[in-house]
């Protein structure tokens, strides 16, 4: 039971990747959580949550063993059973709605706020443990269960994500003009490969090296495709489609009159998609760019991601159609699309657009601030301070104090204008009170002329104290 | 690229002692981290936040090389350092402020909500992963920094941590019939040993063996003191220690005269905090109990437990002082006090007493009710479904629609009703719509007459909505 003996100078740090997040970065980040929420909310998703951590095979069943090395993965002193710390959301999603799959009524619109983790080496945008927004639609539409509608399968879906996803952008006070949310639909790449005889793990290869074409750069691009024997023409005709499609229009027929029979398919309900963006007021938001791959495996049809349009950041979010993964896990066969928001690069960018509010104005925003500071102005007011402070707090306020010895009105005023109290309320020796409006210079205050006990002085201060 | 190939059958399930939050299950922890977020905020405490997992010597410096078996531990694949998942966050805290303490203004008034962890087997009321609220005061007050004063140090923040503890019991609708909170100070029975020559490691083991005798029971608690020669009358005089003080009032000289001396230090501070507890108005809810010890090493003074008075749980909370802390992780030496609370054993108490509310009431008062249920009556009024769901949202309403096929309005309606929306919204195909009170029985709707654009038609029934 003896306490260890103190290490002075012995310093710990935080470890690499991960954040200690003191008051004012903390309600920076509750902000940014109570805007997802909010939003979420008002688009009709209901919140969930799963563990922190999960059995590794779910996540090397779903992207292979080679996915382990990004994970921290651990076992319980003395046990067998392999455990990771979650790096995304998406697989714990889809075993819940498995394990669950008949007695949901579809579709299940959840969404989650919580950390998820990176073994990998921190980067700008890029930390090892970090907040997410997942916000998923799970299951089809009844009057989309109709399969002579196949190919709008899950369009209502899509758009629906896709413009909850903007209206937090929009919370968050950013434009269309700031950042641009980029679509696109791998099936139609794969059909264009196809129809030029290029097919699966070369196919799969071409779509990788479009996904790093930005990073390797433009020489590295070609050659690797001219390595692969990719024709040149078919080089060409990538960049065509992808030209072709990135104004904010769809043209179902004609552009490529020698593959429009293969692209059909997929180009029909990008244009319902189309329709349904401008319905829900998203479009402006949106271009078509098929050069959007998505890293992860289980994407099967649209995908998206949202970028800062000046392109200096990571992505803002990114998402798509995970058709397969509910069946993977055990479930019925079961179409699915969501999206992800990491906390990390959206404050980057609000921070670069100024769009950050100031921490007095998230502080009233978030119903942080104090209503009132009480004073005790001289020691035989001090037998009233914490009763009333007690009784404040028990109808509601929240209240604070001053924890310094001096009894200087005026500097103690100071303090309570400094911790952004709306109201002062001022003890005196007698048992009566003064309520001042922190906000009104010069104002006078308030009083309470007869002598009263301590429940009845926050009475009176309660009663005069609007809501914030 | 390819997706991995579904494996229909295969189960996959939440690791033991970790819970899946489906929207119900989710709700009722959303309204348990939000009684505390509010009680924290009246009393003036910041919200703050650690990393998830810390470095594994950040536990084994304060707790030994024993506490590794009861940690999640793991390296990053190829990495050297070794990491562990929070079990508590006192560590982190007192790391966080010894990282600053010369930045920040005493007293340092913090709350934290988040996940932790223990590797043990999970029981009834204790999880491998569970949420935690944490509340603590740091550094002296101003007036309290006095060395005259020393005997009373930190005794105005240990009474507004128990009175912020007890407020967030209220807050859940607990009374002080159902639950107690039992205060100790070890060095009170420390010093009783003492005197009678019982010091050390020998001390130590008796406070041990104290901890563990309602568990272990009478009979084998009375063998082993005797089997450390611990003498009759030293067992006889703990337990009239502890009875002597049961009554929640202070005698702070008179009652044990031979050892009046040795306790008088640590038994005047605790009537102090006697008083200030009554002016707090949380002195009904305390009793005094030098049987209570608190596992942890790290404490240096007061400790405080809260348990059902029937007896049934483990302990709601817990907490203490422990002025070592700062110093231990290379700050300055610093006075601190605080208490955790799980989300597991509150909501089994709340559950046990009737206390824990409706899904339709936590659903109302978590904001989480629609505002509105969107209708389209006719096939022709689907055009303005869309539009008018996107306008709701972004005038800040909680809109939802129904995503079945009938056109049935009786149905459509007691969908709405099922979703608990406060409004039902039934859009015309002429452009018209009616907007119902779902809480009025029979009530006639209010109906929109000239027919308008899905702008029109939303603005209207954001307008004849009342805030939630």
């Amino acid at each position: 039971m003896t306490p260890p003996s103190p290490q002075p100078g012995r310093n710990h740090q935080a470890p690499r990747g991960t954040r200690d997040f003191y008051p004012i970065e903390m309600a920076r980040r509750l902000w940014l959580e109570d805007k997802w929420r909010r939003t979420a909310t008002r688009h009709g998703f209901d919140e969930i949550s799963g563990p922190t951590f999960e059995h590794l095979d779910l996540y090397t069943v779903k992207s292979g063993e080679g996915i382990v090395s990004e994970l921290f993965s651990f076992t319980r002193e003395g046990g067998e059973t392999a455990y990771a710390l979650r790096p995304e959301f998406t697989p714990t999603l889809a075993r819940m709605v498995a394990a669950k799959a008949n007695a949901l009524p579809k579709p299940i619109k959840w969404h989650s706020i919580g950390p998820y983790f990176r073994a990998e080496r921190p980067q700008r945008g890029r930390l090892r443990e970090f907040t997410q927004w997942n916000v998923d639609i799970i299951g089809n539409y009844a009057y989309e269960a109709d399969p002579q509608a196949l190919s709008q399968l899950g369009v209502e879906s899509d758009a629906e994500i896709i413009a909850c996803c903007i209206d937090a952008l929009r919370a968050f006070g950013l434009t269309s003009e700031m950042v641009r949310v980029r679509l696109s639909d791998r099936r139609v790449l794969d059909a264009f490969l196809s129809t030029h005889g290029v097919i699966d793990d070369q196919s799969a290869k071409v779509i990788s090296l479009l996904d790093a074409r930005a990073k390797i750069g433009e020489e590295d691009y070609k050659r690797a495709l001219s390595e692969m024997n990719i024709a040149p023409d078919v080089a060409l005709g990538i960049d065509r489609l992808i030209a072709a499609f990135v104004q904010p229009e769809i043209r179902p027929a004609g552009v490529y009159s020698s593959v429009d029979v293969a692209l059909q398919p997929y180009l029909d309900p990008l244009a319902v998609l189309w329709n349904h963006l401008r319905d829900l007021d998203a479009l402006e938001w949106c271009s078509m760019d098929f050069s959007i791959v998505r890293g992860l495996a289980y994407y099967t049809g649209t995908v998206f991601e949202v970028h800062e349009t000046g392109g200096k950041e990571r992505a803002i979010a990114g998402g798509g159609r995970y058709d397969n993964l509910v069946e993977l896990f055990g479930g019925p066969p079961t179409p699915a699309v969501g999206f992800a928001m990491g906390d990390v690069v959206i404050a980057l960018v609000l921070q670069d657009k100024g769009l950050m509010p100031s921490d007095d104005a998230i502080a009233r925003d978030m119903g942080l601030a104090p209503d009132v500071f009480v004073i005790a102005s001289e020691e035989a007011a001090d037998v009233l301070l914490r009763p009333v402070l007690a009784h404040l707090r028990r109808a509601g306020l929240h209240a604070r104090r001053s924890y310094k010895s001096t009894r200087n009105v005026g500097k103690l005023l100071g303090e309570a204008s400094k911790a952004n109290a709306r109201y002062a309320l001022i003890l005196k020796p007698d048992g009566q009170a003064e309520l001042k409006d922190m906000g009104v210079q010069g104002g006078e205050p308030r009083k309470l002329q007869s002598p009263s006990g301590a429940e009845a002085v926050a009475a009176w201060a309660a009663e005069h104290i609007p809501k914030a």
